[in-house]
Parts: C-alpha cells; structure tokens; sequence
C-alpha cells in the first residue's frame, strides 16, 4: 500500500474498505456477543489482546479494533461484569515496509488501549503461543504472498502471456491461484491456530465470489482485464516490451466461502461460526465515482505495478486505464456491487 | 534522536553507547542469574515480556535485548530446565516522533524473540497491568520531559540567562532540575510497578555524578558550557538574539546514586538489587576522537537545538563548537572517563 498522506496514500484513497469495515460492524457485534466466554476467558491477568492483520496506516484499522473493543465491553456490561472489564492491547501489523511512522502519529488520541506496531509477514508467527485472544483482517488475505510461479513460465501449461491476472484466463492459470490461495491460508491459519488462545476468535474479511460461479463474474475480473489491456497498448507503442506484460501478474485471489470451508476444515484447528458473502451496499449519495475508483486501484496497486515497470509509466497507465472505465460504466456498477467473503472462526 | 541512517543519525553515532551497554552486560548477567525466579514465574503461559524504553533506532537496543535473553536462557540451562525455556516477546519503546520504520528494517534476521513497537512517552503507561517480565532503559532518562519552567523565568531566581544547562549555573537553576527529575522519576517509576509483574525486574543506565559532587564535576558541564558559549558568540554576532539563548535550556539531568535511591524508595514498589556509578572505560585503541564526540554530540541533540534556534544554524554552531573543543583536551578526556549509573529493581 501507499504511505503517507499524499494524493495516491492509502490513506486518502480507502473509502472502499471504510464502507465495509462498517458494514462488517454488525456481524462482528453479533459474533463476538456470541461467542465471547466472559467466564472462562483465559486472558491473565485482565489484559484482552487484539491483532489488526494488513494495518495499512489507518484510518480503517482504527475503526475496526474500536468496533471490536466497544463489542467487548458491551458483552461485559449486558452480564453486569461492568468492573471486570479488561485492559486492552492491540497490535497493529503489516509488512515491515508498511509506513508504521504515519501510522503511530495517526493512531486517536482518545483511545481505550495499548498500541503497538508488529513488523512482518502474516504468512509466519508473529505473536508468542496463546498470546492472543482476538485476530482481525480486513482486505489483506486477497494478497497472494506470490505470484503463482508456473503463470509467468513460458514451458507451463499455466503461462499467462498478455494478461495480468487468472480471473478471465485459462483454467490451468486459475488453478496455480488457487493452490497458491490454499498454500497462504495454510500458513496463515497454522500461525494464527498457535497464537490464540483457546476460545480465542478470528475475524477475516475480503472481496468473495459466489459458490460455483466462474472466476470471470468476479468483481474485479473485468477491471483487471482493462488494466492488463492498458498495459498491453503501452507496450504495443513501445514503451516496454510485450515480454514485460506477460512476466507481470497481479498476486490477488477471490476465493468463494466453499473453498473457504475447505481450507479452514484441512487447518482442523478452528470451529467455523460464520463463512457468507455479504452485499457491500454503497449508498448512492455516496457512491464512488469513477475517479475514485481509479484512485483506490491506484493506491492499492501502484506499487506493485511501479516496480515492476518503472514508476514513470504509473501517471500515463492510469490515465489511459481512466479512459477505458469511462468507456464503460457497467464497470463501476460492479465494483460497487462486488461480493465480500466474511469470515468468523473460533479456535478450537 | 536523529533518525535514518545519514552521517548525523544516531544509528552511525551511537557508539558511546555501545560501549556502555556492552559494559553493563556483566551486571545484567548477574543480575539475572541472582534474581530470576524461574520456579514461580508468573508469566503465562509461558511468554517472557522485556520492554526497551527509548530504544532509539538501534544497534544497541538490538544488542540490549540480545544480551539479556541470553542470560534468561543461561539460567534456565544451569538449572537443567532447557526444555522449559519461555518464548521472548520484546517490545521497542520510544518517542512518537521516532523514526521506527528504520528501526523495524533493521531488526536482526536471526532473532530468536518476536518484536514490537511501541510509540509514547515512558512518563505515563504503556503496558497492559502485570504485562512485563523485565524493563531496560540505556541512556533515556536522562533527558527531563520538559525544561523546567523556572529556568526560562525572568522573574524567577532560577532564571537561567546566558547558560543552557545547571551544571555550572546557580544552586537555584540546579534545585529546578533536580525537582524536574525527581517529578520524572516518579511517573516513570509509578507506570513500570504497575506494568511488570510481582519479581519483574527493572535495569536503567544513565549518566551519573558522584555522591556529594558538585553538578559543576559532572561530565557534561564542561561540553554544555562550551556549547553554550559557542551560542552566545553567535549571538553576539547577531545570528539570533541573546534572548534566544536565555530561553534555551537542554533537558538533561545527571543524577547521583544517593538521588536515586531517594528516588526509589520515594516510589516503594521495588526492590534495590543494586544502584551505583560505573567507570566505563574506553580502551585506548577504540577511543573516539574529538570528531566523532562532537558527531555523537550532534546525533543527540541537534534535533533539539534545531528546533529552538532553526536548523540553518545548526552547520555553523557546530563547527565553532569543534574548534572550542579542540583548544580544550582535558573535555575529551572528562567525556571518555564519564561515570555511569546503573540501577537494578527488581518490583516488589
């Protein structure tokens, strides 16, 4: 993601993902006055532990461990354990080149916990044995920790030349995403399972595609597949080869809550209380503009695109890419419309 | 501090300290093996928490921490209890303001805890209650959270004109900043008794003056003095006015051991394992020039001189600085010769 606070920064640019941290708001309510064991919790002495996943800078980060330590409170309070409420402690994570300086000067000043900042991949431990009691993610397991490595092999069944993404491509493509998808939420659920606690929760969020549907009716596929044909009209002008397209995949996957039942079923460690899709309603008063789409796919994906081709190509990309969404707005119809995959476990 | 890692940042001029935290190694050797309580620990489930209070950008807290998980782990091996070794959790404390992303990209490969970071002022709570298993703070506590408002005073007799420290002023600027220390203290010292837990322990290494010895001895007075009058001079020249000088005062303190354990037993929360001043000798071959303590000098507090005076004149005062301390030898010696103070608390 973008640092800072510029035009392009993630900060500036997370409307999206603010809009669904809202809506998520009430599930996780639900969730967690549900199945928070006040009685038999085993935090010691009274300190309720909180991890963010995919961080960012904020300000979504912010909103969600609120709505999640308000969630706790309210649950103490509706069994009149109103004096037995817990410290807490969150810990904000991200990659360890994430701007965590912006993100400490932003964190609010009025706030009910202790802050900290956890450098490194969520692929791996992080947190000591039964250290936690609740892990949060919103829009970061979409990351493929890598491209899959048989897409940008020419001698591969599952070469992707022109394109820059498996969602309108052939099978073997989707495939070698899929298994990648399945190799990350492996490790990432092995971690987490050794992090929590016992009754210990998990609540995960991102873009989600219906059970059976092709990967071609997810929300994205269709603005990825302008993307990569902006790319591949630069390179037809010259200004990088084709060649350079063709070893350039976007690492994003939008898995269906089937594939989710199975891979947290092959882990074994988590009982499922929640795995659906869930509307994202924009308002219209609202709604995102295409611009701003345009701004969020920048700021989410201009990083990734910049070092792969250069940052000098990033300005003209996004304006040819601006032209061609313009073109056609059902696009924006369904971007605003995109299924999201919600996810609640809790540790066995 | 200054942060990054150009030829003013503390990272390239930290290596007093390095010296320092390497001498103290012993101490806190000892220290853990006489105090560690490893048949009643009370961390659970069997996470051992150490918090590095202004941790600056590294090397040294990296070399701190190495250092005192490597002494937990030899306790546990000369007790035969290997297998029962605890997983390390360390958190890296300092200023908002620091420059932790360097920090984060810095921390050693091959380490054998999980890291954190947390941003605040150690005047006031950090940490979840009986949170800690062991606290370290090198050369941090000295700074004062604030310059005495009496110093700045003109109509108070601790008015401090012409001077920017109390080591070679009136009995009335030095009672100011004693009182500021001792203010300092108590919310340092108030914070950590509630956040370690029952036998955590407590190791602090700052500058320290002899029992009884005027502040006029410590080893700093002379380098304040001749900074100082490097300002005045560039008052005189016009480059700001003499009332700039008289509003500046540097924040920093050196306390004698007497002080501290005042101090601490003030708190009465911990208790004293050991409070005394240490020779940290330089040997020869390793000693720093004149140069590299005036760099050394610079990395510590040309953020803070900056601020009140504007950068611009930061190059200039420095160098006249340099050449002041060039005609004066015995300065280097006083600097490389400095007593120590070292504290080990173990909470109550």
């Amino acid at each position: 993601m973008k640092g800072g606070d510029g035009p392009y920064s993630y900060t500036k640019n997370s409307y999206y993902q603010a809009v669904a941290t809202s809506a998520v708001k009430k599930m996780i309510d639900e969730a967690i006055a549900k199945n928070l064991d006040i009685k038999h919790s085993s935090y010691t002495p009274n300190t309720f532990r909180i991890a963010d996943h995919g961080c960012s800078v904020g300000p979504n980060t912010f909103i969600a461990v609120h709505n999640i330590i308000t969630a706790v409170e309210l649950k103490y309070q509706s069994e009149g354990l109103n004096s037995s409420i817990p410290e807490f402690q969150v810990f904000f994570n991200d990659h360890t080149a994430n701007d965590f300086n912006t993100l400490f000067t932003s964190l609010p000043l009025e706030r009910r916990y202790f802050a900290t900042g956890v450098p490194g991949s969520f692929h791996g431990r992080l947190f000591p044995e039964a250290s936690l009691n609740f892990v949060h993610s919103s829009y970061a397991l979409q990351w493929l920790s890598t491209v899959p490595k048989e897409v940008v092999d020419k001698n591969s069944p599952a070469w992707n030349p022109g394109k820059i993404h498996y969602s309108i491509a052939t099978n073997e493509v989707a495939k070698a995403y899929s298994a990648q998808f399945a190799k990350d939420m492996a490790t990432f659920l092995n971690a987490r399972s050794q992090e929590l606690v016992c009754g210990g929760m998990l609540a995960l969020m991102m873009p989600g595609l219906p059970n059976g549907s092709p990967h071609s009716q997810s929300s994205v596929a269709k603005l990825f597949d302008l993307l990569g044909s902006s790319l591949m009209d630069m390179a037809k002008m010259g200004l990088f080869t084709e060649a350079k397209v063709d070893s350039f995949n976007l690492p994003l996957y939008t898995a269906s809550p089937q594939e989710m039942v199975g891979l947290v079923e092959r882990n074994g460690c988590f009982c499922i209380e929640k795995i659906e899709l869930v509307d994202i309603s924009v308002k219209q008063a609202n709604a995102p503009n295409a611009q701003s789409c345009i701004m969020h796919l920048r700021a989410g994906m201009g990083g990734i695109i910049g070092e792969h081709f250069g940052n000098e190509i990033i300005d003209e990309l996004f304006d040819r890419y601006s032209k061609k969404l313009e073109e056609s707005s059902f696009l924006l119809d369904s971007y605003q419309k995109g299924k999201q995959l919600f996810v609640f476990l809790k540790r066995k």
